[in-house]
């Protein structure tokens, strides 16, 4: 993919991009602390730090935002309801277009 | 080293060697709660990972069992004030003349 990204469209996908990476990372804070402060053996402790190992991991992998790449990472936080399309309103036409075709097929 | 443990030394260094692993990981569970509990950011939960993994690494490395090198870990442990030397009576007096050697040197 070889979109032409303009200056406010760049504005507005980091600032949907940022308060996803925010709100997600919010959650996986509650969710970690949850767990944690239900361990009781070393096992637990041991299975939580793993945890974290792979979350952060996949965390950093989804939350690319290299423009290359930056249409699958925004049609995925969609599907995911992490963002709304009608937060991406700003972007070109033939973005919103991709992202709906992404969308239409689906199993991301 | 090439120390020949008897059958009522083994037991015994079993033993205390098994109750100062409980004793540690008790510790370890109860400080990582606590961290777990203090965490806000996302970056203190990294530090917290990173934490995790260092310290399961070094305790897989300080309770080594094998009868090679079980005379040091058990110097270490009384050093650390982990396990008493008393607890440790009913070792040959090589072994025991041993580990107050190791210890005279410190440093470990």
């Amino acid at each position: 993919m070889n979109f032409h990204w303009t200056q406010s469209e760049k504005r507005l996908a980091r600032a949907v991009f940022d308060s996803a990476v925010q709100a997600e990372l919010a959650e996986l804070i509650a969710e970690f602390k949850r767990k944690a402060a239900a361990v009781e053996s070393s096992d637990e402790m041991w299975a939580l730090q793993e945890f974290l190992e792979r979350t952060r991991y996949e965390f950093d992998h989804k939350y690319d935002y290299r423009y290359s790449v930056l249409i699958f990472v925004l049609a995925r936080l969609v599907r995911e309801g992490r963002i709304k399309v009608e937060d991406l309103e700003g972007l070109s036409a033939d973005k919103l277009e991709h992202i709906h075709r992404i969308l239409s097929v689906g199993g991301m």
